[in-house]
Parts: structure tokens; sequence; C-alpha cells
């Protein structure tokens, strides 16, 4: 079970690294993640590189047992390598090339910040790739830089050679009919850089898929680099969501040894949690058998907008464990030890400034034994056979589009989604792809804009053969280019869902439609009369469309209704506000996680041992507010929901 | 009668055009506006034209006896273009030069471009100059494209030297003696690109100003281009109102042959429909007697920010109605058939992305018939005895100059105005010059802020002759180029007002003033006790003066008053809200529209035959809430206003 | 006794020149400030000068015994420098430079605007520099444009190369180990250009301390020519206070012979009044012995967010009372006459755009007499034993680290300190620097972000010796580099405050923190039970921590019983909001200046002569609303506070 964080020895002296590495003995840190942003510490000049104190720091890691995850510098090139390639900054949309003093100032389409890339992690690979204290490759810090310079236009002409073959194709892909936009030559073709007015969608669209693959291919060339260095050596990036990421995860789920996570929720309240369990059934979702790790997180605060947050007592393990109970293999923290200076300087830290005479961290002293506690569970599946779409190009080409409303988000309709399943106690898995769903009885696709065919196809025979889709308003209208699908809305799935969608009446908070049954049947009716949700059987399953935003309760009570017609049951049937159960599972073994991050006392109505005291829980367990069990239970019987009763 | 919409084949097949053709007939549409943004498909190489398609078009139209507003693509040049002559894409305020990929990319100086767009011209007016469709030029598509480059530069130094003619002169107009801004050469003069603090207001009132003159250049080179290819067709440009665009209409309503304006309310309540009887008005006063027509509007929406409105059914054809009772030659719709992708995929049209199956088609069906039966009143004038002031200039002026209130809007002022005649009932003209006053008896100026001396002579002969003139605060307090006229406000106008203005003070929301009186009797005063409205007699007319922002129904009061006295009766007393009642006549004729937007029933008190249902008026008729009537009326005697009882 | 404002005869003629000396010699103006901004009409073209029209004017204020502050023209370079030096435009943070056509468009660091500014000064030097007008001379006008170009960046490299000596001292001070920013070289050092991410806050911080020494540069270099041209005349330049200023005032005043401030407060209620009375202390405190000056004010108008506020009758003359009150010698208004035309054509003037014949001309006809029977207090000095600190170096400090809170503002923490004495009746001076707490009984740090080790040990002598210091949180937190210093918070006072900070919890609105006590007690608990206020006696002082942000009646209560301990005795206890009541001492003499800002009569009680109306004064006087008394006292024993009864 990892633990542990991010860790900059660059910023500190010898003395700190010894303090440092007793502390963290003492706090059972199992993975520290060191040389993130350290190229300008690594490489003082050009080919002068300066490894004495990494080797120095790796040693005394290796010597007490603690294993490093080893970080390319590369996103942060130092200020020699941008004043001698001024070509390698970004350059933003109105032209302007960024300039050094920061974090993030490359251009992925520079040949030579790709070179110079490479270099690195081939020094690196050549100095640690068999350093005993080496577990994991760390390439890069969370991808996601979108640059419009020149190489980038040309990379992307590149790119889409490659997608569409053909100009004509291209021109037809993109309705370069509308408003003058047809291309002659592909040299032409360019960037969403500033123009006059409202850019072409699907232009915006493809430049984000592009961007995404050459980020990607940039991890790649590192990724070989490493392999061909240390055989045997995972190898992954730390992922971050958000509007600014230009990065499709489900491709680069592929291309990883391990799913690897950051995440920082929005805001304070409950749906910190929330958003905590959406993202961990995300990267399952994304990482499928391999495996996923929260790379990083915040020990002690939330960053909301405007203010920090401190979190309560308590809170900082019970989000470790919640992370656990989803299936990552630990939980790691940035950071380690606070920075004194530089930009983040009062970013969070299990070593805060205040030192080790400090609540955080006599927590996070404590979170090292209990972490530990639950390593049993690891390679334990979480069970879930329903799942929820999340489709990053659908959520970027409903960015892009001018829609009838501002107020469609695809994040937010999926983690609606995931919110009312959580509200039942049904787990779920988040999916990116719809390749395989043979594993799932329900699946829930919210405002999955963008469908092919030959996905409309694949859900089709999925219906047919007994799954039950639910798919809400604006999923499966345009066709992978964002043309709308003609002849009714959503042309995808028109016959599958027996609807024919004649207009969308956005409202001043919220969504309806003109619905007409053509096979479908109404189950829920607007005001007006007309049906808002409708169910289609269709083979041995059902294809239900929801045509407007429910509210919370309703869309518990609707998805509820649809598991229990699945046969799928809750884990425990609709906990209260603030409680998390989820259940791992391995072959026969099985194992609770229960977490009240709540105010209420709950009756758990488990039995087992609980790993995290030992002790025996009875039917008759509350789970006290603030607390958390790890139930390894008694037998396969009583893993079923609670009976009569409950 | 003119019905129908912008086409734009060039994004369909050849199938679709003989479908779309077919339909336009079922819904008796008479013109469609072909050829916009169709560049790249007409000249897809430079001097390589494709007129085929166009040319199938154009004659299954003629065909159908479906007539053609034939579009010049010029608003938006092809990606090759741009390339070829990246000098013509504009430049902001900041420098930074536009990137193709959107429309409007063009810069109205760029000699490049303006050969360009003549040649294109020319090609189209060869081809289609004598073809039976054609009915009607339109040229470009919405001008209003501001550039700051060098060639825009240049073009602005050589118009400021025909208007000013001496540096000294432009130096005292702009009064570059404040700032260090005195120019010693006229090099030296730029645009107001952006700059450390606050802009010079008359350099920046004078760049609207040349940018209006200088895009009406570029209209007026290809309506001669045209006029020589075609002679006898009409020609003319499709106005926009909006902040953004850097365009005199009064100007340009000069240079057209029929004045076409498009319309897209900002708002989805009554007030759209205020709105668009405010442009109705405004574009009659534009046009005088060469005619106006409604070239563009929404079919089935209304564009609210962030988010779109689906109109309540009928609402189309009510103000399809609403704009040829006040003067308009028909209604024209963007568009006929709704794009499947581009920028404005979920853009309003005739034929849905749902297909003809649908209740909008139907509407759109039914349109057709509906105004063929209005086809007598064409013609026909609108009786207006009243006018508002709405000048662009001053518009600008206020907006480029550091006011006491941020508050003040002259555009929002002369609907104010607008808004408290059409509640009394009284149909007013709204005039962008100060001309011929000689038809109307009263005539409101609000916030009328740049004032000529002749203009100002004119006025207090029109006032001594019998005008009743109302002016609003800020109306004449500068003179042309925006130099405050010293000595109490307004100064251009204190002598025939018999006011003088100390102090503005505006308030929270809305604006009070210290008046002094000087030979005017003040008839409302402020709570503090000083004269808040003031009326001067002068010669045998009145000339008030309004210094603060009154109530709707307070200025409806007062304007009612002020009309009664000057013997101009409403057609209908205070309609209800929602209710338009507007007279068009010709000779002994007379037609009465009636167009019910509320709620409630009218009492309508009419005589006559309704032209839309063939039936008999009586004096009893009701206008049922969302219905419409064109009263052919009776006698003479049955247009005058209602009597005792009313 | 300074009054007279801004005059600009080069926006006017000759007649006018007349009519305006008259007229300022009817309001008993004294001082005039002109030349500002009269660079294109005294240079109007290179070396051509024009000093015609400037003799004329002079000549005639000399004749009519009024004073000039002859400003050089610097903040606004003409058109043809410009052209001629475009390197001397500034450039923006994101390149883009920005075009003349305002004002303050130069770069501070180009040699050829230096040059030039120097030439100007010298030309003026040499023709003025003995004339009998001749006061002051007011270098440049609110010295503060910022500018990132190429040469600016080498300018800040020499000043960072004097500054830290090596780049090794460079690298530590700014943290460069975070995020890989290490510089082998000083070419590499660039100002904080617009980049990816977050910018390097110490960066930020040094380069807003170099712009402030770099335009201070170029102050001192026209200081200088001024001089030498004529010895014996002051020279000084007007301070503005804004976010957008980069200047630190305090090292600014050791170059200026007089300290000369703008103030347009931003709200028009009582909180106008605070400001101004805050500026006055702060300015005082900037001053030392020096003495400062109110040397522009808006006459009649209040600026406000969206809309100018109408002074009303009298505060014009309460406001300039104050001022002197404060110790300014006068009170200077932008401006005499109103602008007919230019940017700020609505700015307030003593002579407003409707002429003489206008209240605020009556007002100010009657200050200039007013202001003259306070001459007497010329010299005397205003007596504050409390001092509060407002260090412009730790503003820009926390307005560019990524703070726990972004609500965290020095100024308004300051403010609040100074509006607790107020409330309380304390006079208390705004203090810069810390170098001379001698005089001072108690001092309030808040916020006091950056604090060096020697600052840290002057506080210690000085508390240890007696002061009563109250530090507020985040004081101290950081050093000289805006490093935080470890170990718990406030690192370079935890000793002396005898507490142990060891998170921040800032709140929705407010802040709180976890404070341990290392010696000193708790005298306020949070809620929850931890120290809020706490208090550690040093040697014969107090050394106290406040940790929170206290409301203003709580605030006033804990300063008031430090200062009582102190010895420190209000003026008036607790006057009445919106009454001013500050004594200002020469020797035995003594003089209450008393004004009712308020709407409630307020009880004086003092004893003396009231020199604005010659009136004697009795213990039962009542200061009206709106009314001002300047009493000179009738003894020391007037003078102390009021006895039983109050």
């Amino acid at each position: 079970m990892f633990y542990g964080g991010d860790y900059n020895p660059e910023q500190w002296t010898a003395p700190v690294w010894h303090e440092d590495i007793a502390l963290m003995r003492a706090a059972g840190v199992t993975l520290v993640t060191v040389g993130v942003f350290a190229w300008s510490a690594l490489e003082r000049a050009p080919g002068r590189y300066d490894f004495g104190w990494l080797d120095t720091v790796l040693d005394g890691l290796a010597d007490a047992g603690i294993r490093v995850a080893l970080a390319t510098p590369t996103a942060a090139p130092p200020p020699w390598f941008s004043r001698r390639h001024p070509e390698s900054l970004p350059v933003g949309p109105d032209g302007v090339r960024l300039s050094p003093g920061s974090r993030d100032t490359y251009c992925a389409s520079a040949p030579a910040y790709r070179a110079a890339a490479r270099r690195i992690a081939l020094a690196l690979g050549a100095r640690y790739g068999g350093h005993p204290a080496l577990a994991l490759w760390r390439v890069h810090n969370e991808y996601g830089t979108t640059c419009y310079c020149d190489l980038t236009a040309a990379a992307f002409r590149a790119w889409l050679q490659r997608r569409y073959g053909s100009l004509d194709a291209l021109n037809d892909a993109w309705t370069t009919a509308f408003w003058s936009q047809r291309y002659g030559d592909w040299e032409l073709v360019l960037p969403p850089r500033r123009t006059q007015y409202l850019a072409n969608p699907t232009q915006v669209l493809d430049f984000r898929r592009f961007t995404s693959d050459e980020l990607l291919d940039a991890y790649r060339e590192q990724r070989d680099v490493l392999r061909a260095a240390a055989p045997g050596i995972p190898v992954t990036t730390n992922y971050v969501l958000g509007d600014w990421v230009p990065v499709d995860h489900v491709r680069w789920s592929r291309e990883v040894d391990l799913v690897a996570v950051d995440h920082y929720p929005s805001s304070s309240g409950p749906s910190a949690e929330e958003e905590a369990a959406f993202l961990a059934d995300l990267a399952r979702g994304w990482s499928g058998d391999k495996g996923w790790l929260l790379m990083e997180s915040a020990p002690n605060l939330i960053y909301t907008p405007g203010r920090m947050h401190t979190k309560e007592p308590g809170r900082m393990t019970r989000q470790a464990l919640a992370a656990v109970a989803r299936g990552s293999r630990g939980a790691m923290f940035f950071q380690w030890r606070a920075s004194r200076g530089g930009a983040e300087l009062f970013h969070s830290a299990l070593v805060p400034h205040a030192g080790t005479d400090s609540r955080v961290f006599r927590e996070a002293l404590a979170l090292g034994p209990t972490l530990a506690r639950t390593t049993e569970v690891l390679g334990a599946a979480v069970e879930a056979r329903v799942a929820v779409g999340y489709h990053e190009p659908s959520a970027w080409a409903l960015a892009a589009t001018v829609l009838p409303s501002d107020a469609v988000d695809h994040r937010a309709e999926a983690r609606h989604a995931h919110r009312a399943l959580s509200r039942l106690g049904i787990t779920c898995d988040v999916v990116g792809d719809l390749d395989d769903l043979s594993r799932y009885a329900v699946l829930v696709l919210p405002c999955w804009y963008l469908l092919t065919d030959s996905q409309a196809a694949e859900l089709t025979a999925w219906v047919t053969g007994g799954g039950r889709l639910v798919v809400t308003y604006l999923s499966g209208v345009a066709d992978e280019h964002a043309r709308v699908r003609l002849g009714g809305y959503p042309g995808a799935l028109r016959e599958l869902l027996g609807v024919r969608v004649e207009e969308f009446h956005p409202l001043a908070s919220g969504w309806s439609e003109t619905v007409h049954l053509a096979g479908a049947v109404a189950t829920v009716f607007y005001a007006g009369g007309g049906p808002a949700v409708t169910r289609h059987r269709v083979g041995s399953g059902d294809a239900w469309y929801v045509s407007t935003r429910l509210a919370d309760d309703a869309y518990a009570d609707l998805l509820g209704a649809i598991a229990t017609e699945a046969g799928v049951a809750p884990v425990r049937p609709r906990p209260p506000a603030g409680v998390e159960v989820v259940r791992r599972t391995a072959g026969d073994r099985s194992w609770l996680f229960a977490i009240n991050h709540g105010e209420m006392p709950y009756d758990l109505r488990a039995e087992g041992i609980d790993l995290l005291t030992g002790e025996t829980v009875t039917w008759n367990t509350v789970l006290r507010p603030g607390a958390a069990m790890v139930v390894r239970e008694a037998s396969a019987s009583a893993r079923s929901a609670p009976g009569v009763g409950d």
C-alpha cells in the first residue's frame, strides 16, 4: 500500500534530507515522488549534469526502505533552455509567446524540446534504472499545455492528414461549406487562433484531440526511453482533470502501466467527498485491470475559489481510505515538506511550515500504519455492475459549440448520475469508452454528445442482449465530427430509444424537449403533457430516455427502479448523506469499506473483523461520525444486502 | 410581399436543393437570399470560379417562381485569400492580427481585399445580372468589422485630412492641448490603439465615423459594379444594430435602394416585441420613401444571454405581421434550412434539424399565405406625426466619453421614449437626422449629445413655427467634436429651452440636475424643490426640457399631454400591454394592423374586412390573445379614434 | 497656506488667462500648478520651444501675487517624440507595445526618454529658475508607469546585480529551486512577463521594487537638473496611491523637499473622510519633518465606481480644513478650470463648465479666505503617540503571493486599525518604516508581511524599552524576500509575541489561526477555545498578537485599553461618527481642529478663539452638523482631555 508524497530535496540541504528520511520512516512512508521540476538542479547548463544530490537522496531512501517514484522533470524546462530555444516556449491563441518564469513553459511540438526531454529521461534512466529505491517512473507532471505556434500548426496538419487522409474528408467533417472555410490546400489549415467571431467547433474539437495525442506522443517517447533503460520498472504520468486540460485520458490509459491521478476537490463541503468518489470511480474506469493510484492530493487543505479551507481533523485519513476503498493502491500527497518560497509556498504538506510539532504531521504519522493495515485488499476488485459514461471528447465538443444553453456541462451531468447512484448505495464504474459493456447490467450516458455509428450499433446490441441503457438529453445528437444528425434528435439513438425529439427548450435552470414517442412509452410527463422520460423495450433490455435534468431525488428513484429490475443490489441501501460503503472482493473474500464523513452515527450492519482496529464487527456495530472501518467480511452470506427492517 | 430567408445550397447536395425548392413553393416563399458566405464555394482558388452549382439552384428557383436576393460573399474571404494577403486580416487595438477560421476576417482598408471584393462582385454581376430569378443584390453581410492596422491608419489620416483640411483644425477639434497630444505632422495621427490610460474621446469618435465611411466606400464599390452589370436591379446590404457595429446607418441609407435590416431581439419577454417595433420604426426613419425590409430574423428562437428561448406557437407569425404593419415589405428569416455543422449549427431555421414534420415548418407553411393576403398594403404609408431621435454618433460619443455616470445609454433612452409613445398608442418615426422636421408635430431628442450650431438653429426655427420639442438630459451638451459647450448645459439648446443647467447629479439609478429657469417655467419639481421638467413657449411652439430619467408612466403622461396639445391622436388610446395597433394609409384607403401579443382579449373597435380571414370586422370585434388582424377600414370615419366611452 | 490647483493655460486663449488670473485673485488663490502635460505646447517639434505663452501666464500670475508650482511635463511625451523613439513606449507583460494617444506613454528605462526628460527640465529650469512667481518645482505627474520591454529587462538585471551581488544570492532569495527556475546566467533573468501559470512571487515583488527605484532615478535626474538651475527652490513630485502604482513612497520621501499627495477617495459616503484622514496621516508619516501638501483633490465630485457623486455644499471646505488639521500646508485642487474636451472633460473644477455663476465657484471664492485665517498653524506639529504601520512592499508581496485567502489586503488592514483609533479619538501617524519608533508609545503592525531580522530586533528593543506593540495576523511571516520563516508563524516575531502559530484558517469572511501560547497569555479566545488575542509582557513593554480580523468595536476596545495603559489620551474621547478632532501644537500654543461631517450636533468642549470666525469658543460651544472650527486654545490646561462627565 503506497503512502507518501512529492518530495523536493533540491529545495533543501543535506541535514534536512536526513531529517526527512527519518520522519518518513517514523510515519511509515513507503513511496515518495522525487525529481518533479528538478531539471535546473539536475542539468545546470546544457549537458552539465549534477546527479550528486539525487544520488545521496535516493541512497538514503533506499537505506530506509522507502521506494521512489522517480519523475522526469520535463514539465519545467530550465531558463537556459528557454533562452536557447525560444521556439520551445508556448504561444497563446493571440500569438503571444509566453515567457519563462513559471512552469509548463514548453511546446510539445518543438523538436528541440522533445529532444531535450528524451535526453534528460535517458540520463535519468541510465543513472537510476537499476537503483534499489526505484519503484516507478513518473514521466513529466500533469501534461496539459496547449500551444498555437507555427510548429504546432505543422504538427496539427500532419495529424489531420493522418486522421482524414484527404482534404475533402476534412472539409466535409468540419462543415467548411459554412462561412466560406473550405480548404483547398493543407497549408491553409491552422490551429483555432484568435479570430473575428465564432470559431469552427469541429476545428476546435480536433485541435483538442490533436493536442492530447501530441502530448501523448511526448509521453510515449520518454516512456520508451525509460523502458529501454530499466526494463520491468512500470512507467506512468500523473493525470489531472480540468477544463484547461486538453487530454483524453482514455487514450492515455492504454499507454501507462498504472493510472495515476491527482485530485484537488473544488469545494470544501460534502461535495468534496462526492467529487473524490467520482474521480476514483473514473480512474478505475480508465485503468481497467492495471490498477490506479491517487498520486497527489492535499494533506490538510481544500482549495476553494478565493480561499484555502483547512480539512477537519480526521478528514485526511478518511479521504485516503475512501480512495483505497475504490481501488487506489494507496494514498499519495502533494507534498511531503512545505516549500518556504516559490509560487506555491502555502500549498499543503505533511510537514508544514510549523514543522513536526503540528496536528497535520501527527495525523501523517498515524496514517502510515492505518494504510498498512489494509494491505490485504491490494488486488481485490471493486464490484460494479452499473456504469456511468464520461466522455472527454463530448465534453470538449459541448464546450466548443454554441449550444441552446450555456448551462450544459457534460462533467456535471456525469457527476449528477454518479451522485444519484451513490445515494442509492450502488457502486458504479465511470467509463470513458463503450468498447466492453458486457460486465454491466445498467449504463447511464449523460449528455454523451458525440456518438459514432458503430457505437450506436454496439449499444443496440448490448440492450437487445439485456442491457438497461439510460440516455439523457443531448446524447448521440452529433456524430464524431460534431455534426448534428438530422431528422430528429438524438439521431444516433432515435431508433434504439423509440423516440424522436423535435425541439430543445432549455429553461432558465434546466432543460426540456418536445419528445415524440416512436415505439417507447412515456413514464414521466412534463407539466404541459408531453413525454419527459420514456422507456423502450428492445430485445430483452430496455432503452430509457431522460429528456430533462431530473432533481436529485427523482433521478435516484428512476435509477433505483431500473437497477432493481436489472437485479443490481446496493452495497447498503440508501446510506445517509456522507456515508460511503464500498465492497472489494477477491475470490471468496471480501472487505467492506465503510466511511462516515457525516454527522450522524450509522448502523453499518456488517459482520467480520475491522482491519483498522482488529476488533470484531457485529450486526449491531455503529459507525460513529468521522470514523471508518475496513471489515474483512465473515462469510459470503454476510455480503448480502441487509434484510427486512432496513 | 417578400417571404423567405437565407438559403445556403453550398452546404447541401442537389437532391436537397430539389426538395428545398419544392418545400419553398409549398410554403409560398417568394424570395430567398443566396450566396452569403459562399466565396470559397464560388472561387475555389484564385480566379478559378465554380458557378455550376449556383446556376442550377438559381435556375430551379426561377422555374419555381421564387425570386432571389443574390448576395456577394465578401464578408467571408476564403482561406486561400487570407494566406495570400495576410495584410487583409484585421488587426485589433492591441496589434494582434486575427487569424482566419471564422467570418468577417477582412480589413476594409486593404487594397487587395477591396480589389478581390470588386472582382467577385463583377463575376456575379456578369453571370447573373440578367438571370430571371434575380430580384435584388445584397452586398456583403452586416458590415461592421473594425481594424487598427497600418493600412487602416493611412486611410484614417486621409479621411481626417478630408474632414478637417488642416492639422490646426484637427488639433482644435480633438482638444489635443489636453495631455500633450498636439499633432505637428499628419503622420503622427493613429487609430485609437491600446494605450496606457484613457483615450482621446474625439479620436475614438472620429475613428468610428471613419470606419463607417470606409465600410460604406467598400459597399459603394460593389454596388457600382453591380449596377453597371445589371441596371435596374436594386442593391442593398443588410444592417445590424449593436455596440460593436461602427456604422452610421443614416449615411448608409442614402446609398442603398432598399433599407434591409436584421433583427435579433435580446430578451424573450414582451420587450422583444417592443424592441422589434423600435427597430422597425427606426428602419422606416432611415428609409424615408425608399421602403425597408426585415431581411433577417430568427424563425422560432430568441437568443437571450446564455440561452436560446423557443418562440411560443404563433409568435413568429405575429412578429412577421408586426414588421409589415410598420412598413416592412415582407418578412425574411435566417435561415431556410438549419446547418448540420459549423459555428451556428443550432441557429433557428424554417426547416429545422427535425425536418418538415415539425411545428416550426408547419407554421412556416402557413405564414406564406398569411403574408400574401396582406399584399394590398404594399406602398401604403405608416402615419406618424411624432418623431423620436436616434443618433448613432451621439451614442458613440457617449460611449467614448468618461461621463458623470456609466449608466447613460443613448439607445436605451431612445427606446424609453418609443416605449412611452407606444403605451399611448401613438405611432412615431425614429429619425436619425434633423434635416426635415416639417412632417412632425412633436419631436423627442433623448440624450442627443452632439449637436451642431446649424442643427440648433433648425430646431429653433421648427419650434418657433409651432413644433413641440422634448429634449432630455445630455442632449446638445457637446458640439460635433464632442467638446462641451461652455457657460451652462445644454449649451446648444440653452436659449431655446429657456434653462441653464449648472451641474449634473447622476443618482445610483437615474439622473438629476441643478436647473435654473431662464425663460422657461417648471412643470415638475425635484423633491428638493428645483425644476425637473420645464416648458418654454417659443413662437407658436414649445420647447420642453426633461432633466431626469422619468418613470414609464410619468413619461407617457408627459408625452401624452404634449401630443394632445399638438393635436396628435393615438391610433387607439393606450392599448393594453402587448397590443400593437398601427395604421397604414394610401390615399383614401387605410388598413388597421392589430396584433395581440398579450394575454388578455382586446376590444379593437374597428370596422372593415380582416384581410387575414376575409371576415367582416365590426365595432364589437374582439382580438383574442395571440391573434392578429389586418383590417381594411370601411371608411375614413372609421379611422378616427374611438369616441366617448373609451 | 497654499490654495489653488492645476491650471492648464495651454488649453485656453489669452483672454481666458486674464479672466482666470482675476478670478484667482478674487478667490484668494496663492499657488497654481502650471505646465503639467504641456510638453507638446512647450516643444512643438524636437528642440523647437515655444515659451511665449508660458512667459505671459507666469508674468501675469506674478503680477497678481500668485505663486506657481511649475511642473515638468514629462508624464506625457508629445506624439513626435513617441514616433521618433518608439522604443520609449511602454510594453505590457504580454509584449504589446502601447500606442500614444493617452498620457503616461513612456518607459522610464528608455535612454532617449530619460534624455528628453532632462532636456525639457533643463529648458524650464534655465528659463524660469529665477522667475518671481516660482515657488516650487513639481516634477512629472503621478509616477507609476510599469514597462516590461527589453530595455527594462536590462535595467532590472542591473538593479538585481546591485541588490544581490551574485546569482547564487538571487537564486536563494527567489527560491528558484522551486519549479526549476535556477538562473545560471544574469542574461536569463527577465521581468515577470506573461507566463504559463503562477509567477514567482519574489520576482514579482522585486520587479515592483525595481520599478519604484527606476522611476525614482528618473525623478532624481530631473530634480538635480532643476536644483542646479534654481538653487533654493524646493522640488517635489505628486504621489498617488493605488494598486497600479509600483512606488514605495517611503524611499521617495527621502528625495523630495515636500511630500505632495493626490487624493481621490473611492466612495462617496463617510468613508471618503476616513480615507482622506488615513492618507493625510500617511503623508505626514512619509514626510517626517519636511511637511506635506494635499496637491490634488477634486473640488466638488467624488469618483465612485460607475458614477461621479456631487459633494454636498460645504464638504469641499470641510475636506480642505481636514487636510490642514492633519498637517497639510494647504489645499490644492485638480483643477482650476474645467476642460472643454479631452479624456477628462467632466473632471471636477473650481471654475466649472457652467462658469463663475455657480455654487462651486462661490464655494471656491469663500475657501481662500477661510484657509488664510488658519495661516498661523503653519509649522505647528500634529501630536501623535500612536503609529500604524503601512508597508508598501508588504502590500505588494501579499498581492503577489497565492495566500490562504484572497481577501487579505494590507491597505485595508492598515485602514482598519486607523479607523479603530479614529473612533477612539486618538490621532496616529501612519508610518512606512520602523527606523525611529522612539516617539511612539503604541505601534500597530497590520499584516506587515515582510520583516527583516534587524527590524524584528528593533521591535524587540523598542518593546523591551516600554513600547506597546500590536501585531496582527500575517505580519512577520516572511523575510524580505517573501520566504516564509519556518518553525511556526509569525517567524520573525514568535519570540517577541510569545506565541507559535501552527496553522492559518481563513474563514469565508475573516481569518482565524491555531495559536499556541509560548510565554504570552490569551486575552480573547475563539469559540473553539483557542487563543485569539494574546499579550506578552517583555521588559517594560507589551507585545500583543491579534490572530484574527476583529470587528470594529472590538478592535477599538482593544486598542483603547492598550493606549490607556500606555498613557495615551484621545484628543477628545470617542467622538461621534463623522466628527474629526485633531490638535496641532507649536511650543505652548495649540489649535484644536474640529470638523463635523456628520448629521448630529457635537459638544466640542473647548476654550479659545475660532480662527475661522474670530469668535470666542467656550466650554459649551456646539459644533453644528457640517460646521468646522479651528480653535486657538486658551491655555495648556484647555488642551487636556475633558474631565468627568464626558
